[in-house]
């Protein structure tokens, strides 16, 4: 074991404050990563504030981050991806059974053992997993990704969680290309989302109550944008999306939303409100629409979003903050003012 | 115009009623039939009682009756899938625009323009179309099918609604055989669900809350039964389905089902309870499922349908009754007393 350098939480009502971990050696099949960044995701500030107890209760300290950019320190006797040097990222996931159906079929994130980069059972150290909001992390070759040389660091970050999350449902809907495809909400999925549909040659529309958005919307590439507490502009596209992209974790009228929908129409939700949705069945039935749910991706998959985001020329858009920003990056969080995602730059907790 | 022998209602609160109407002469698309066997279906109900009264609102008289099997007795000059004498059948529609991307994909159902067996505008007469409980309709050969002569007629009827409503989305779907299907009530569309999931090779399981329905659903087709009040039982199976037909048209626990599909399940539904589903998030997120609606189906397909059934001996179950038993039937109805559809014998009309 060897001491890190982290920033923590006690508690759930408790600032971060800097500590120090342990982190384990390398085994033969981990590569040791130095971290450069780590985006901040809103499944960070749940987790910290224990907002999620039911599904999995916070252990603290916590130290959450699971959109890191890093590169490779040390690698294992096994490890044959990666060598010392390399630009490597950590999502979500840093270990999984590797065996079960999810796994085979390269959809780790469902793998009934799965462990989450933070706040998981730690089968190495025992206690649970710290994150990425720290100097460095060891981390099974097999969950940890090839980062290309050629974009912004800073903006990669993000691509670990919110590039993924919105990728993968968009991908698996089919090929995209000329098709009227919707973004329902604009922030760190969002706005990932409307540069993955764009850059996938589809007609994209951006959904949002906020009409100060529309300017940075277009700018991010969506087409149109469509207030969605305006009824006339909803009804003047009602019925004619073929897809819908919806990132919204608050309640939200999702009837309306599926009145957009075209036949054969499919929503799909990767923000989880924590009340029931409420669905009519003649929404659904009018048109054969689906309602659906996406959660992150597997590593293949995020592989290859990180290669189409080289090739394209992709990142997310992020405020960079240093580390001793965290606090107040956390209340502007709350009140979703951040354009589009906090980037920790991890060279300012060197010089605690 | 020909006047036509009917039982109709007067108003939401009326009882059926011996009636005479007018239907139109043959026009040359046109072919006009005898009606052998009219089925019995909760549309039927929900519309004569004006219970869909914000969507539809019911035109009185009221003549519902959209499963309708018959013998052709006159076909137009431009006909030329039918003569007198073919067996044929008449289902939800009776006309669209022939000319909408729907129209063109075969999904009539979802024509902006199409015109339904009953309470639906009449292109020719004016007023509002009026169904199958009666002794002859006069519908374009378009919407005709031809019944199979190998079948029980009676037995056929609902097959123009019952069968067609969950024969689509199954086929939909994709291949079943070998798949774990499960089919939600064992009512009318019920033990049609379970009939073709069964002929198509898949591992099919009902559920229902009602244990006295076991042995049924079991010599219907099933090869097992889950009784969902039982929490053991839905935990025994949870996410272990591909794919999931639900029936029920009341307000049901929407998440439990959603429960037990596997990864990338499927749940269709096809009945339309009247207050929103409560719908969950988390699970649709947690392996990635999708509710989906389906809406009875075009006329290619319930041709498809038609013609599965005759190879696979498949009709529907039901109590053949004779027209002026039609209000007890609908008594009975209301508290879902039958076993699984009432077929109308028309010939009971001819006597009045």
């Amino acid at each position: 074991m060897y001491q890190a350098k982290a920033y923590s939480v006690a508690s759930a009502t408790s600032p971060f404050i800097s500590d120090t971990i342990q982190r384990r050696e390398t085994t033969e099949r981990d590569v040791q990563i130095e971290i450069l960044f780590c985006g901040v995701c809103h499944s960070d500030f749940h987790t910290v504030r224990d907002e999620w107890h039911s599904i999995m209760p916070t252990t603290y300290p916590c130290i959450p981050g699971h959109e890191i950019v890093g590169r490779v320190t040390k690698a294992g006797s096994a490890v044959t991806k990666f060598k010392a040097g390399d630009l490597v990222g950590v999502g979500c996931m840093v270990d999984s059974d590797h065996d079960c159906p999810s796994c085979k079929a390269n959809v780790e994130q469902f793998c009934p053992s799965s462990t989450f980069t933070y706040n998981s059972p730690d089968k190495h150290l025992g206690g649970v997993t710290y994150g990425g909001y720290s100097d460095s992390i060891v981390v099974d070759e097999r969950f940890v990704l090839t980062v290309p040389t050629n974009l912004d660091l800073a903006g990669v970050a993000p691509l670990l969680c919110a590039g993924i999350t919105t990728w993968s449902p968009i991908r698996r809907w089919g090929d995209i290309k000329g098709k009227k495809v919707g973004v329902v909400g604009l922030g760190g999925l969002g706005h990932m989302g409307v540069k993955f549909a764009r850059a996938l040659g589809a007609m994209v529309t951006v959904f949002t109550t906020s009409p100060g958005k529309k300017e940075d919307a277009l700018r991010l590439g969506a087409h149109e944008v469509i207030i969605s507490k305006n009824a006339d502009e909803m009804k003047a596209h009602a019925g004619s999306f073929d897809f819908i992209l919806d990132t919204i974790s608050a309640d939200h009228d999702i009837n309306a939303l599926l009145g957009m929908l075209g036949l054969d129409g499919n929503l799909t939700l990767v923000g989880a409100p924590e009340t029931p949705l409420q669905v009519s069945a003649f929404a659904l039935l009018s048109g054969r629409k689906s309602l659906s749910g996406s959660l992150i991706g597997g590593i293949k998959e995020t592989q290859e979003m990180l290669d189409f985001c080289a090739e394209h020329n992709i990142t997310s858009d992020v405020e960079v903050i240093p580390i001793q920003k965290i606090n107040e990056a956390y209340e502007r969080l709350a009140r979703s003012d951040v354009k589009y995602r906090f980037s920790i730059d991890m060279a300012s907790l060197k010089s605690e």
